[in-house]
């Protein structure tokens, strides 16, 4: 296609990319989560949280369920940041109440010799879901015309963060078993991250090509790191990512961003990885991190999702807090900047999704007068 | 006392202040712990965690088994960071494999109503220690006089961390509790804090009345906090802590240590808090971070605990790479900074002692040649 695909509502994909907007953009990482009922009568429907995943049908649906509730600005494929080493065999489930799990986790020689980029038939069903939720997206412009609703953002886990779960088999309270293969045998550790990162790039190039229109690297675990381990074996590989990725798809630049959970130390370098959007978390502050990447990139972020457990007046204030330390996206120089709103981390479990609609609304409406009184 | 305390080794005080020293002072966060097969011995006999520690006998010979195997730089006292809440009647308890719990956690009005700065007297255990632990510390100098082996560290959790432990009622993957308080009863988690901070003060000093010649505030929990949350909420009362300190004790400054796990974003402003040393978790390089306080405080950390799991050729080179980062204590302009080396977190159960000889000779050895290079 050399026409941009048509959409309804681009204000995402312009504030990734530092254009002007009307309002800041905002999505929930996990929007489409357990929080919400709906979601959790199609789990049970679908069996397992892989039964749901695996199912383009299913996958449709839940990613559809928090943009009928909210009028958020993009919707996120539902899928797991772990398909990729379940492609290669490692063995995915997800035990009821549980993390992640891996039946063979990489431990020895003898595995990580064994690694290689999975076939991409393997992850069919991921790019089936995103055609599909593409299709489910399209609504009708002003003038009757179709064109897609929102922009569909596709994803992955960073190649480190894959390792992590690769290594330990499952979530860990002080990745002792990757750390010491970081440190002991850190040959196998650069074999794995070469792997992931090769195989990483293949999976985000498929799903832009069966319809994302942004792609999420999330380095969930790039923050138990050391410094200079963080740059070695974290930010080298999600470097390697970003460079190989298609940057335009149907007459669109796909933005990237990268979101390392407690990197926020780090943010200078990951501005210099080649995303578009770097994303924080809550413990850094939006305006001080603005200044620090001078907008050369648009920021994700940053509300502590436990805001969303007090009353609604609380939320709005809290949303606003946020908003006005990133200030107005047009600096007194002309240029822009780029800020998506989000959570600092994947919504809780336990959030009242009223407090959501008050988050929603807080968000578009402060960030319109923002924009008015500039 | 109007002498100063004799010391055979006070490096580790010195560097705290900021003075000349021959080498690096190294102490390890829990280096009387399950690591060493001799505490798990002790801990036997005890019967429990508090069996261990609420005996000034038994938390005297867990606290000198570390200092009898390598020539560590300080020796910390042994005990929790939840003793004052437990003091306060809220029923502390370790169940095997498992961490603190609280049988009276504060969640409503009432509870946090009735909370108070508990009788010093219910931590008379704590103070016996201290006073013990001093007299089994003392050997004799090259002159055969008796003097304190090295200095003794007492310590406490932050008013913040405490307060965690206290609404939680035990650990937490989310503080969704305590987070919940703060941002819907702003009220109550204030009058909390200050509860906490006034007991912190009065039994901080009250170890130093019984012999500690610095103490140790740990903010184990800062780091969970927004921005904006962290200030108003953990360092605004560390802060009170810090200044209701007694800071000279037996003719010398007793060092303050501060210490916030995740708060290398705010180390500017935690250096200002009004302590002599800000102690760094891994995730920060300490070359910059020296640079980002100019040598205003001294610093501690911050090797990853995880390093230690590595051959002791490796321990050793990371420890050389932390040294080489925080660079020589005097500066070209004839400052001093100060660094003590420590890990960025408490010691793995799971770490091999012998890794720790290595640790031990490469930060004292590695720490002169920088020295006299310099």
């Amino acid at each position: 296609m050399s026409e941009p695909a048509a959409l309804i509502n681009d204000t995402f994909l312009r504030a990734c990319l530092r254009e002007p907007t009307s309002h800041t953009p905002l999505w929930l990482m996990r929007q489409a989560g357990r929080y919400l009922p709906e979601y959790n009568a199609t789990r049970a429907r679908a069996g397992s949280f892989m039964g749901l995943a695996t199912n383009p049908q299913f996958a449709t649906e839940v990613t559809l369920q928090p943009l009928e509730r909210w009028p958020l600005d993009a919707a996120i494929l539902f899928s797991d940041i772990l398909t990729v080493p379940d492609a290669m065999g490692l063995g995915l489930s997800f035990a009821a109440g549980e993390g992640p799990r891996f039946a063979h986790p990489v431990r020895d020689e003898a595995a990580v010799a064994k690694l290689a980029v999975p076939d991409m038939e393997r992850l069919r069903y991921v790019f089936d879901a995103v055609a599909c939720i593409r299709k489910a997206l399209v609504g009708a412009d002003a003038q009757g015309r179709p064109a897609g609703r929102v922009p569909l953002i596709g994803f992955s886990g960073s190649p480190w963060t894959l390792a992590c779960y690769m290594v330990e088999g499952a979530g860990s309270d002080d990745y002792r078993l990757v750390k010491n293969m970081l440190y002991a045998r850190p040959d196998l550790m650069h074999r794995i991250l070469e792997v992931n990162a090769q195989a990483v790039a293949v999976y985000l190039n498929a799903q832009i090509d069966a319809g994302a229109q942004a792609v999420m690297v999330f380095d969930s675990w790039g923050g138990v790191l050391a410094d200079a381990a963080f740059r070695r074996f974290s930010l080298h590989y999600t470097r390697q990512v970003v460079a190989a990725l298609k940057r335009h798809a149907e007459g669109r630049r796909v933005p990237c961003i990268v979101f390392t959970k407690g990197g926020g130390g780090w943010l200078e370098q990951i501005a210099d990885c080649g995303a578009d959007v770097v994303g924080l978390d809550w413990t850094t502050d939006l305006g001080q991190a603005r200044r620090r990447v001078d907008d050369r990139v648009a920021l994700q972020g940053n509300l502590d999702p436990a805001v969303l457990f007090a009353p609604p007046e609380v939320v709005a204030a809290e949303a606003r807090a946020v908003l006005d330390s990133f200030g107005p996206p047009q600096r007194p120089d002309g240029r822009h900047g780029g800020h998506v709103f989000n959570l600092g981390h994947g919504i809780h479990q336990h959030t009242p999704p009223e407090h959501v609609a008050a988050l929603v609304e807080a968000v578009h409406g402060h960030s319109r007068r923002l924009r008015n009184d500039a």
